[in-house]
């Protein structure tokens, strides 16, 4: 790590006695494994944390990673923290309730690869050339000059894989040495893939065959969309992805999940591939998102949601 | 690449003039992408070659990689070759058809990474540990100092993250730093994942769906089976991997997925996790395969298939 950071950081590490440590709503793989590498860090320089996020429950497929015991949720009655460091997150709101938690004089420290990121730490370690927080989390601890055991390199090996689509997305150039030198110091890569993306619940997998037997597909191939009522909705604990499986099929530009959140009440996932801004799309519906990947809600029964759907994304198709 | 074979590999590359390359039936990422990587090592180092292969059709997604279409199938008037080289494959037999080309005096190249590869060249360039046959391939053309272009990283990229199960299986102590210089030679690893993962038909992915509809879980949740009908399979063109959905369910430790070949004659895919055998199981059934991955054909109508094969694995179950 050659950031002109990093001096701060350590000044921070330093200065600090005991820190508050969080990350973004929906923890993923990434924000998991960053808060935990992190937390050991922490303690290697000799100081103490707290790890607690927004969630009500946190991801259990990640309880794999050593210290996932320490993570807790928020609760109204914990103390203010008067040194905070958030990880992977691009502004505090996105911290959702913990922000309750950061006091008017508290110092902080940003640690984020989000392109977007709001620099709104005392001290900002951001790049948004990383393909992880995970790697300038491990960057920090070569620059400490710490021992990294197999235990951290798995939680920062997991960060690398979740947030680059297991090597599928952009930022591979430092991923892949990132990855082999992480191996190298004792991550199992076929144990955390297993972990991360081979242990689906009974009820999740019937979920995604239901959703993906009611596809169908609209202007010339061009649209795919899929729709779960609200039987199914009450049965699935994971909808993560679903809407994916759509966009994977040669040809889609644009796929659509309908969940029938409530009867007669619609959460939409869209999904683009290429020009096709489905963020616009949504904000038609009071959603958005990124162009992209976006959602809204849209009330009605399953037969008008999609008439009205795919009305607007008509007028939008070239 | 530190092999002794590679002086012997040089003087066949030298003492040829047009060599036949093949590959096992059914060639996946990791041949397709090493025979066209070799094909053009060929050309580079002055020689000349063509491609035959067993297959019938050989599978589209990989047609984004240059020298695809010099892919031919066997025919039986194809002339007979003198020099051959076999990448990919454990023995002659997994060539099919394209072993009837190799004439009584022919001299065979073998380049595999199988652990059964059973020697059968003259000139043998096997090394188990390679995660691909892609990764000797590549040793191949550095050894041999040819400049490997954008085209030949792509194909040599194709074959590590295909054997790897996309970064997942073992030998990425290898893999990882293969990755990292095929990306740095220009390989692009965003649009080769999407080739090869994500553009799949309509059809297959109903089918899956029609799978997934059908799980049912067994002997408190330890089996997973799913039936696809005749009529399913009429349409689908891609069955691969369905199988695997039924395995990723937390708790499985054997997976089924019965295919209705023919009215009332099931194909039946297995796969375990751990140390049931399935390779046992299926020879019960005059089938067979490996310990984790096997199959088996199996007469009967749905419900008698599942009565009896359920019968076989709870015999096994401990």
């Amino acid at each position: 790590m050659r950031s002109r950071a990093l001096p701060c950081v350590k000044r921070f590490l330093n200065e600090g006695d005991h820190y508050l440590i969080s990350t973004h709503i929906n923890a993923d793989g990434d924000a998991i494994g960053s808060i935990l590498a992190l937390a050991r860090i922490i303690g290697l320089v000799g100081r103490s944390c707290r790890i607690v996020l927004h969630d009500r429950e946190v991801d259990l497929k990640y309880r794999f990673l050593a210290g996932f015991d320490r993570i807790a949720s928020y609760s109204p009655s914990d103390r203010l923290a008067s040194s905070v460091i958030l990880v992977d997150t691009p502004n505090v709101a996105r911290i959702g309730d913990v922000a309750r938690l950061i006091g008017e004089e508290a110092r902080i420290l940003n640690i984020d690869h989000h392109a977007s990121n709001a620099r709104f730490g005392e001290v900002n370690l951001v790049d948004e050339d990383a393909c992880a927080t995970s790697e300038l989390i491990f960057g920090l601890a070569k620059a400490l000059r710490l021992r990294i055991d197999a235990e951290m390199a798995a939680q920062l090996y997991t960060g690398v894989m979740f947030d680059t689509g297991r090597f599928r997305y952009s930022n591979l150039r430092r991923a892949f040495p990132v990855a082999a030198a992480l191996l190298h110091l004792g991550a199992d890569p076929a144990i955390i893939a297993e972990a991360v993306y081979s242990r689906k619940s009974y009820q999740s997998v019937k979920v995604l065959g239901q959703a993906l037997a009611s596809l169908e597909m609209h202007f010339r191939d061009r649209v795919a969309l899929m729709t779960l009522p609200h039987r199914a909705l009450r049965l699935a604990a994971d909808l993560d992805g679903i809407v994916d499986y759509a966009l994977s099929i040669s040809g889609v530009s644009v796929a659509a999940l309908l969940k029938e959140q409530r009867p007669n009440q619609f959460r939409v996932s869209l999904r683009s591939r290429g020009t096709f801004d489905v963020n616009d799309l949504a904000r038609g519906f009071e959603g958005g998102g990124h162009p992209n990947a976006s959602g809204c809600c849209i009330e009605g029964d399953a037969v008008r949601v999609k008439k009205v759907l795919l009305k607007a994304i008509r007028k939008r198709l070239r």
